[in-house]
């Protein structure tokens, strides 16, 4: 059984929580991904992906698992040897930056990358900065071409935009230059390709991995 | 330039508000279906397929549409021959009875189905009633058999779900018994299985319409 934090009402703005969350990982020297998308997009297996592309390079990972109520995706970290935690936020539609402090200090993320899967949702993680250094959005292909048109914060407020199964855009008739001009309307996020239809069968991951691991290396 | 109504915070409890709704919807004869999915769950294409069907067995249709910010959704109704408004929550993350008294009083509904299509979330749109007669979730195949066991609230809260996308059953894996199972130890809501990659292709949408019709004329 994973270890789980119950999300509680705790006094202080989010963004001051944000701040010291945003020192504290400067000190520990982590870097923290906020891993955000509607549900079903695929963020945990885009997540397990990188992590395991990650730890052949010898970068060290952790996941925080945010979910409504199960513990589904963290158990599977665990069982795949990646030191993970849930916070529940019992129906709540987002994380904050206070629970993620609380997760953190449970998890022994010094000197690596920490992914934070954030709650499925298009619209509501947008408005709580974690402290994170990049905001990665997963968009699946299936959802459509037309999201950065209709869900125009979240996709204002990420630093990377990872396509998720790709594999799927003739069956679903994906137009991704339609997808980019709305993105590029507005944000610069480079934009990766992706497929992780199962393990074996992960494609596209080692640019993402690459992006993840020279931010990491960036700190110094 | 289809008409678009604003939300804005009104007065009073979002429950009274509602009770006044289904009271209305009620005297004038409307059967009011609120759609509710995640991001690109197909609720818009469901939507497009079941005025149709019921079109074709005498049954007016009216659509309003919640989104963020766009007018992509009416456009496309409006060109099909259907009354349909625009709601723009301005990035609210749900609409709410209030706003749906705003835009019903400007559609002529009367003696008819009227379609709500909420905002693209599988949480926050679950705490609003909005004096619906139906709840019905369009759930797409790619998000994965997982989801009524993660999105508790939202599975227990609707009367019916109707599998979209499920020409891709097969591309991604998809365990319907693994769905149901999740899905009955919430709720007893039938479940129909439908797709429509394109008009011409709209495939099981007439036992949903079915359902809906037998609503309508159970009115009186």
């Amino acid at each position: 059984m994973p270890e789980i934090v119950i999300m509680k009402e705790i006094r202080g703005k989010n963004e001051d929580h944000a701040k010291a969350n945003r020192e504290r990982f400067a000190e520990d020297h982590v870097l923290v991904v906020n891993v955000m998308g509607a549900p079903g997009a695929g963020k945990t297996s885009l997540i397990m992906a990188l992590c395991k592309a990650l730890k052949k390079t010898g970068i060290k990972c952790s996941v925080i698992e945010g979910d409504l109520y199960s513990t589904i995706d963290t158990d599977s970290f665990i069982s795949a040897g990646f030191d993970s935690l849930q916070i529940n936020t019992e129906g709540e539609c987002h994380i904050d930056a206070a629970v993620i402090r609380q997760g953190y200090d449970r998890l022994k993320c010094a000197d690596g990358v920490l992914f934070i899967e954030n709650v499925g949702n298009l619209i509501c993680p947008a408005e709580f900065d974690l402290g994170e250094d990049i905001r990665l959005i997963a968009a699946s292909v299936p959802e459509g071409d037309d999201k950065p048109y209709k869900y125009v914060p979240m996709y204002s407020y990420v630093d990377a935009v990872v396509l998720t199964k790709c594999d799927l855009k003739e069956a679903v008739g994906f137009d991704t230059d339609h997808f980019t001009r709305g993105l590029r309307a507005l944000n610069d996020a480079p934009v990766f390709e992706t497929s992780a239809r199962n393990e074996e069968e992960a494609c596209g991951m080692d640019p993402v991995a690459g992006f993840i691991a020279e931010r990491y290396r960036a700190l110094g």
